[in-house]
């Protein structure tokens, strides 16, 4: 691969378009871009100068080690050679062409898509990321079965577009419920989480039971024959990191079944490799009828999404037009990325390297630091897929930050991340909660380093310190 | 840029990534691809091998002249050398970078189009495409006027996601209102349109009148309070390239800023250079509210949209959270290319060649066809944006197929881009039209002969063949 140009520290790059300083990264940052989910005058948003596998650093040179993966999409790190190489030689060889034609890198990552997923999930429509896969799975679903209605989880997040806002079921819907008056006909139901059980259950077998028929209960009396889909996280990310309990996706499976429903696997955060298998369903013996992803597919190096369908829905729009598209379906640089992205995975064996990380690193480290730390209430995960839940006590399950915060009850658990960011790692903080999801590639010092840096910031951590309603 | 390897053709890249046959990438197309807007089974989508500037040319090696810019966005040509580089060292520096982070791409990138836009539109949000740009500026508009309804045109299109196609005014809309019920809030008004006027008039002053005079009765009946914008494509375009007549836009500003209604202006297609200006708006003296852009503002080499706001809007989200968001918002290999893309229009003065190209060139001769030619009704448009309508009759104006047509219908316009594929030259055709929209830095000789090549085409056609119900 010498043809392309090695990396170059910014110094050396004067005169190039890129070539601008830190502070003007920042002051443009400031008075130019609006930021997502963000109160825009509350935020310092840090410059990234640069980022390489697992670690990205700021312009001070100082480095983090990188346990988010971004929003957990950068599953084979960042600056991957030969995703940086596809990149580079598809841009050279066709960078982009419209969604009508065919082309060789869109043809060959659906025939690779189709080959890892399930027998009879044979064809792929492209999106440009996790939210429209969603809604586009959802109008397969809705036109395939003639009906309306979705079903989803009130912990689940499935994008923030117009209508997939209404069948995300986490408060971030509130604020566009209150705009728009609109559901788009979301309906949520309650999943297991047996840490904080909505069905007073106390073992997984008890958990996974009584949330089936919770579930089964609500598609009578929302009405079988109104209901289109229903839609889950295979393992509910953002939400809490919630692995499903053993034999509850395949009831789901069977509900979905006996009610005519479409079955749709999320999959743009737990697939390709976050829980050491191509989909996290494939842990749990179903196979949906459709299989939504996003960010990993390509470590997100280039935009890119889409769903997987069973070829009896491809079939309902063999003589008809399918009512939908868009500009950039099966973009020729995000599909390379992709190709090359599956390879890799093959070719590293990364599904098993997941595995194994997480069962002989992560898993022990965290019960581990659960025992020693007063207020982790809980940890899970699967793979490289981690939540650490924190409460003031772990008796009563009080979380750290309460279900809707007041500003100032953030306070705790931002003042762990300084402590995290300080030491140079760098979590997800969502609600009590951090997520740990490093890339797929990490090196295994530099995964013991981070634990080890994340472990010392909890340390820090003094109740007296916080005066609690 | 030496340091960037020159294209090679196909037969010269075996074993690399993509090196498959032109036969793999159609069998796989139709095994596995699920297309847009398409019945699967009807279709046969040409396999593209490579492109270069205004010229794509399938794996058999013949050359088509690009009059469609794909879906109208590869506006400085397919493989732009200078838009490839930026891919290329971006890539090589830092693919991608989580949205919640300071970057030198989105910065400077921001910062150019807070530019080239009007005084006062200071912030850039950033999406995918046009579809979430167009569900974005909804949201600020909503949140910024605490109302809810959204005014739109009927021959309108705005964007294919579950909620923007309900704003969209075509009929692409039907099915999903169908199977949603849904119609997030969206209500439709006629806008103007000379050559079909919905409001009896003869002249553009006097469409220009009525058109307001119909959109105010409209606003008042439905309720000035409840509405939080209007969004219009500054020129209408796949519903007919219609350019506004002279006032009608600053009228509609003022029927914005009378009733306290937002103003998105919608350039997803209009925007960066396809009329001869940054922004088609600004040849009619308005300013928006907001601005979506996708397509054009980087050619489309890598997947990007986004609003331009007034900085009123922005501080709505000033000490409250903006409620939406998106993983790959402002994702730095798109914005690279939007960066170095700016900086073309400007080195090569894109802007002033578009002008005259469509003046020079264009326009005289599509007039001149549509005298010589009886299926030509009307010829309009601006810059290197057309549209040439077809009709039975110039008198009665019979399109040349149904507004709704039934298959067989299709037939004319079928026939008559046949033609123009077998010339080698590729217009987009959209119901009774054809839209010429060449990339902006086709040659002059190109130019020409593209218009010679669809005139041709437009000369085999024998009305007699057809049966007229």
């Amino acid at each position: 691969m010498s043809w392309f140009r090695p990396w170059q520290p910014l110094e050396e790059r004067e005169g190039e378009t890129m070539g601008i300083s830190g502070e003007q990264v920042q002051q443009w940052d400031r008075e130019h871009v609006f930021h997502s989910w963000s109160a825009q005058d509350q935020i310092s948003p840090l410059a990234v100068a640069q980022a390489d596998g697992a670690i990205f650093s700021d312009y001070q040179g100082k480095e983090y080690i990188d346990f988010s993966s971004q929003l957990v999409y950068t599953n084979l790190g960042h600056q991957h050679p030969r995703l940086v190489a596809a990149v580079q030689q598809q841009a050279e060889k066709l960078a982009t062409i419209a969604p009508a034609f065919a082309n060789d890198a869109r043809s060959e990552l659906a025939y690779l898509l189709s080959e890892i997923a399930p027998d009879g999930l044979d064809y792929v429509f492209f999106t440009n990321g996790g939210a429209d896969a969603n809604e586009y799975a959802i109008r397969m679903a809705r036109e395939y079965t003639g009906r309306t209605k979705v079903l989803s989880m009130y912990r689940s997040y499935h994008g923030a577009t117009g209508s997939m806002i209404h069948i995300t079921g986490d408060p971030r819907r509130w604020d566009n419920e209150k705009s728009t008056g609109d559901s788009f006909h979301g309906h949520h139901f309650f999943g297991p989480y047996l840490y904080r059980s909505a069905f007073w259950a106390t073992t997984p077998e008890e958990e996974a039971e009584r949330a089936l028929a919770h579930v089964e209960r609500q598609i009578q009396l929302e009405g079988p024959d109104t209901i289109a889909a229903i839609i889950v996280e295979s393992v509910v990310g953002t939400n809490g990191i919630l692995v499903p309990p053993p034999g509850y996706l395949a009831g789901l499976r069977k509900l979905c079944d006996r009610y005519g429903i479409c079955y749709i696997a999320d999959e743009v955060m737990a697939g390709f490799g976050r829980t050491g298998q191509w989909f996290g369903f494939q842990h749990f013996d179903v196979e949906p009828d459709l299989i939504t992803f996003a960010k990993g597919v390509n470590s997100g190096y280039v935009p890119l999404g889409g769903v997987i369908m069973r070829r009896e829905i491809r079939d309902t729009f063999a003589h008809r037009p399918f009512p939908g598209g868009l500009t950039y379906s099966g973009h020729p640089l995000a599909c390379a990325v992709g190709v090359e992205s599956i390879k890799v995975f093959r070719d590293e064996d990364i599904l098993g390297r997941v595995q194994d990380l997480g069962d002989r690193i992560v898993r022990p480290a965290l019960e581990e630091m659960m025992n020693r730390h007063s207020i982790i209430g809980d940890v899970r995960g699967l793979g490289m897929f981690w939540a650490v839940e924190l409460v003031w006590d772990k008796e009563t399950k009080e979380p750290l930050v309460p279900f809707i915060p007041q500003p100032e009850q953030l306070q705790p658990m931002k003042d762990l991340m300084a402590a995290c960011v300080e030491r140079g790692v760098w979590p997800l903080m969502v609600s009590n909660r951090f997520h740990l999801t490093p890339p797929l590639t990490i090196q295994e010092d530099e995964l013991r380093t981070g634990l080890e840096r994340f472990d010392a910031a909890l340390s820090t951590f003094n109740s007296a310190a916080y005066r609690r309603a």
